[in-house]
């Protein structure tokens, strides 16, 4: 059989309450996950994949038998596959603040029976982290092979390295960095902002309307622009037009605007613009070194073997991102190694170069665990 | 004296119409533009300055005894300076379709008697230059030792050599290219639609009314990001935070964030919307190749000598499409040359390096010309 076939998201309620970073308090909370593969008797053969800002818990195969589209990361999950399901468990949860079924602010709030809306408290990379560790002991999981993830999930990834490193064989970040740049919150500074602009964004109180389908579709739109590269733009669509004829006017439209466009309308469709806004803000906020030390000093001692991927022609985290993560253990004395992939499409290359992706990750699984076979 | 001390912004008022690239008419015309330095007698000793987006026709001195800031190009203009106001006459006009007093959108519409709005025509690089070719034979410019603008201005710098190559001893674009590239014509889009998105827009009818403050304000902030440059944001803003205090507050801000913010604004208080919209699609439709045949091919029998000179780290107009334009014009048997600026602050460098600038071009214009003396 290809691939891991029809899976279920599943939900897990915490009837307790999650101390965020913050300081505040959030519960009860729902989160939602997919599993693949089988935990072994001792627990120690999981493997969790961390999903970037608009991602979700479904990595692989199809919810329904007709679903469009497997899951974002299909290629490189499954029987035989680089997180081979016959020897991993594989595990990915929505993250805390989004909208695929965890806890966020379009859930209700238990003091108000209304959705949280502005109310939902801000949170960052590590609340989701400490919420996937909860899910992680209720499933069972003693000892992870590899947390892993690209962009956001790669935050969460280095995370993992920081707060619960006795648990990880090692970690997997792609495409990221150990704290945000201003480059980086810059973008998403318009994104946000582009958000707050639309006036059916009402202050966040817009459930059960329409919502700010224009400006989060603006707010897409410009993300998506951070997502490719200069030259991934000139493969797809060099400078053609939509309709000709409409050259010398000003509604007239090249395919990238029109493309943009779409995909702005598409992530309307299924995302919610409150989620968008906490969650930019969470990636704003990352920053290994918060509240732990100065930033070059906290890789002292870190305890995981790390395996850093960059993405060669990825702008909104240049490769030296990940590359600085490297050599700081290193330099701390851990143990870290780099491999690059080698692509045109920029940072979505995470989410497209599964060959270069599969044949990085799988020979480093191995050799981390040799016991596990398949 | 330092510099070229009170300078006054004059209009030239062309009472025909300009037959535009689109088809379309335009006219009557007013042209804005400022002169620094005496024409010689034979009318050859002129240099041409091309402005980029949002600039104008002020380079050098002040407007008047208490401006808070000279023109934009000041250290580059006046006696003994790189453009050299003993040697040269410069001139530099506010484009076709700006706000600074040249014929635009929110310039009256004869035949209403109202704005133009959206009823202004398309414009094109191309139609620029004409413009600016009616002001030079007005002011009895017979001959420009070099045309020179970096940006938009670059743009027009190509299309001088294209249109009046006889009228020119070289041409010096700057952190430009020959057409814009899909990722370019990107930002532009979600810049437009961030004006197009505000209510107050009104469809282009605003004027009376404060307008598309938000809209243009988050445009403006979009732009800024691709004007700067990953190690640049880094040395200015690193992660700071505007009120710590706020640090897990979705308002809290990071100094980057209201830095934008405030250029936002900034650029509010100075500059037209539907100029803004008007001149990003200039910008979008520029293609020397244009209605001339293959893109590779223009280049044959250039006849301009060329000085291109790219920036280093300047992602949004990256140093290799200046190199293509100087490589096509060699590789055509013309005569072109490349120089780098090198500098950390991306597209806008050329707005700040101003030793490096004068160094690239001081020599290169008395090479051309050794018959103008001081």
């Amino acid at each position: 059989m290809d691939g891991v076939g029809i899976v279920t998201t599943r939900f897990y309620e915490w009837s307790q309450c999650l101390h965020l970073e913050s300081g505040a308090h959030l519960g009860p909370l729902t989160i939602a996950y997919e599993t693949y593969g089988e935990l072994n008797a001792a627990g120690n053969n999981a493997i969790l994949v961390l999903h970037a800002l608009t991602g979700n818990a479904h990595i692989a195969g199809r919810n329904f038998p007709d679903e469009r589209y497997p899951g974002w990361w299909d290629p490189l999950v499954g029987p035989g596959r680089a997180l081979d399901t016959r020897r991993y468990f594989i595990v990915c949860a929505n993250v805390l603040g989004s909208c695929y079924g965890t806890t966020g602010p379009a859930s209700i709030n238990p003091a108000t029976g209304k959705p949280y809306g502005m109310d939902f408290p801000a949170i960052t990379i590590r609340d989701m982290v400490r919420a996937q560790k909860i899910l992680l002991d209720y499933l069972g999981v003693k000892r992870l092979v590899a947390a892993i993830g690209g962009s956001m999930g790669g935050m969460q990834v280095l995370e993992w390295g920081f707060l619960y490193p006795q648990m990880l064989d090692a970690i997997i970040p792609i495409a990221t960095c150990g704290r945000t740049t201003p480059m980086q919150i810059a973008f998403h500074h318009v994104q946000r902002e582009a958000i707050y602009a639309d006036p059916d964004w009402q202050g966040g109180n817009y459930y059960g309307t329409a919502g700010p389908r224009r400006g989060l579709a603006l707010a897409r739109q410009i993300g998506i622009i951070t997502y490719k590269s200069d030259p991934s733009w000139n493969m797809k669509f060099g400078r053609n037009l939509v309709d000709p004829r409409k050259y010398f006017q000003l509604e007239g439209q090249f395919e990238v605007e029109s493309y943009l466009a779409y995909q702005g309308r598409k992530l309307v469709d299924r995302f919610d613009a409150n989620s968008y806004l906490y969650l930019t803000k969470a990636v704003d906020l990352h920053d290994v070194s918060q509240g732990r030390g100065n930033y070059n000093e906290v890789w002292r001692d870190f305890p995981c073997p790390c395996l850093g991927i960059g993405i060669s022609s990825d702008f909104l985290f240049p490769p030296y991102q990940v590359q600085e993560i490297v050599r700081m253990i290193n330099d701390s004395g851990g143990h870290a190694r780099y491999a690059e992939i080698d692509s045109p499409y920029g940072h979505d290359a995470f989410l497209i170069e599964f060959n270069q992706l599969a044949a990085i990750i799988q020979p480093f699984l191995k050799e981390l665990r040799p016991d596990l076979a398949a």
